[in-house]
């Protein structure tokens, strides 16, 4: 549980809250063409199995529109509840406007108050899309991107802070636009008479230092939820740690209740890394419980059999294959520790603190491995058939400790 | 610059100053078996290559001692200055006694005080590795860790607590156990005749909660330097996130001084990654900068052609080919940001932000790319050629920018 969650509305988006007093909810967004069907789909499908609670599509034209309609008909047909959520810029207007039926199936529109228009026309098509959500009774985000800020906004408050005494410099200038930008366009949302729990807010940037200031000074001033990331945080292990380290400084000071990871596809990698960053950060925090944790030391000049490392690889794997099945066998599972240390320096002392750890002794491939459970030795067992016995165990400790029957 | 840094002493580590004024010290740890000389000294310089600043090598037994000895000379003879730091535990007493070459080779001890022994002996070992450090002249890391806590001090402690009326539950009087066990040893090493600034403490977990309490709550009682690390933080996606999470948690604070990412090996996966994550994390809170930081963007159903995934590639691999090079020939190339956007949704805003930036049209593979410098834009390029193009601008810009002439 988190300590200190930022106080905030409940918005509730399809079958889904998000807010305080509700679990921090992982999202992610598709990168295949919406108008591609079929491999949209099957990408919806991939982010939902890998624990995306929210799924995000662009709609970038009527082509989009149509298919994205489609997509989510078949998705409901098959029973998959999972809220859908429409990203639009430019024309979000014209396209919920000529395509009522969208409008109803998806379960939150995105709005970027620096692509809806420029001018006289901002307001309008911005009212236009926040009547359609009112029509239909749905919640919106409004989406800031340091990316594509309302420019004019920006000149404005320069202009404006130019002329006072205490002078902001322009970073400051640039913070406080992305600011207003989201609220000025939550309060004419309201105005217009959307429901203040249909709204959510986030200001997104590719500076992590940028996002904490003004994440930090948004969530002393409004009470909508946040939906957090660091846009275009790149790829691999730089995106990741980026990531990870932004989301982890903001949810850890209670701001934050819906999350998604940016991240630039690899060769090879499944767009679901998004979701399982996302995973990691808040099981990290102790603040969700998705699947068991392999506490495994990193090996060093001690560890002269890599036993450990295949063992780590062994049960990650068993965990993820099995976990569909025990989630529905074994509620609680998911909470379980489990340990895989390499030698005695804190092998012992962390597989005790595991609910089963294992501790093997490092030196040679021979020698017996420790195995605990709630840290009272449960079994010393050979080093040969490591990985069939220790998942044997690990098996037989969470029937007996997760089964419903208990 | 970190804004609010933790006030320590600054320690002076071979030719390296760690605490506050000084800038985060990123280090990392082998795990060849220390006695096989060629491996460890391949794994030593691949991790200094990687952006190790400090390493450390476990030295368990004699045949350890006389390996390091001989690993440490052949390091100095090539030239290599990089601080080297010896792992001890249980045997640390007899083995700087025996070697007494090792004890002066090291640039630094780490004594785990769990693991000095029990009972009288404990003080004795480990008052022998302190007069070894005076007598060499030698900081030493008091390192205390979850899996190794000094099992007599945890029991004297909640044997002390339970007596009393506000009883506190055993997570909080383990955190103290904890924090008493390095500093009761730090102010013993002091009382030894230990120089104040030739101690730097750690406490280790391997939960991010009890790590991140534990860390705040010990800041506030010394002034020595912290090395701070999340220890057993898995392998993969998981230990990267949560390493990230808990080590931006407590930058971010400025409590840190030296930082070291645990990482269970993975098969094909270099041991520099812990490195990668370090330097990905102090270069993400902008406190360091390595290596010019690459923006990209996610990507969504609006990319449909995937150059901008294949040009992020190219680019920070191109990066980090030229980096060796550039940083001698372009002081200051390590701060430049470089943007690589996929559409026109965020892509022109991240090109301008950028030092030098490229949007992609996104739609199809034909059309004109925009590449900005300091966010104005300075060409349009065909699609055909692209990385071709960019690379030769990219490349322009660093020499009309980062030349020493300049």
């Amino acid at each position: 549980m988190i300590k200190n969650r930022r106080h905030t509305l409940s918005v509730k988006i399809g079958n889904i809250f998000v807010g305080r007093g509700h679990p921090i909810v992982i999202q992610s967004m598709t990168n295949t063409p919406t108008e591609n069907i079929p491999a949209t789909i099957k990408q919806i499908k991939e982010l939902i199995r890998a624990g995306s609670e929210m799924v995000r599509i662009t709609i970038k034209d009527a082509k989009a529109a149509e298919a994205a309609i489609i997509i989510i008909q078949k998705l409901r047909q098959q029973k998959i509840p999972t809220p859908m959520i429409g990203d639009f810029h430019y024309n979000g207007h014209i396209l919920l406007q000529q395509f009522p039926l969208l409008a109803q199936l998806l379960d939150k529109y995105r709005i970027n108050p620096g692509n809806v228009g420029k001018g006289h026309q901002r307001e309008d098509n911005f009212s236009s899309i926040i009547k359609i959500a009112i029509k239909y009774n749905k919640p919106v985000r409004i989406g800031v991107n340091g990316g594509s800020l309302d420019e004019e906004l920006f000149l404005k408050l320069k202009k404006k802070y130019s002329k006072k005494k205490n002078f902001k410099d322009l970073k400051s200038i640039w913070h406080e636009a992305l600011i207003e930008s989201a609220l000025q366009s939550a309060q004419y949302a309201e105005k217009l008479g959307l429901a203040q729990n249909k709204i959510i807010l986030s200001v997104k940037t590719s500076d992590l230092q940028d996002l904490i200031t003004v994440n930090e000074k948004l969530a002393k001033r409004c009470l909508y939820p946040f939906h957090l990331g660091l846009t275009e945080a790149g790829s691999g292990v730089e995106g990741i740690s980026a990531s990870a380290s932004a989301l982890g400084i903001l949810l850890q000071q209670g701001i934050g209740d819906t999350i998604r990871v940016s991240l630039t596809p690899q060769p090879k990698v499944s767009r679901a890394r998004e979701v399982e960053v996302c995973r990691a950060v808040v099981q990290s925090l102790g603040f969700r419980h998705f699947s068991p944790k392999v506490t495994s030391c990193p090996g060093c000049g001690r560890t002269k059999s890599d036993k450990f490392i295949s063992l780590t690889e062994n049960v990650k794997f068993y965990i993820k294959k099995n976990m569909p099945k025990w989630q529905k066998k074994f509620p609680g599972v998911e909470k379980m520790r489990v340990a895989i240390m390499g030698c005695i320096v804190n092998g012992p002392g962390e597989s005790k603190h595991a609910d089963i750890g294992i501790s093997l002794p490092g030196s040679s491939d021979k020698g017996e491995a420790l195995v605990f459970t709630k840290g009272t030795l449960l079994a010393q067992i050979q080093q040969k058939n490591l990985k069939k016995q220790f998942l044997r165990l690990l098996e037989k400790y969470i029937k007996k400790t997760f089964s419903n029957e208990n």
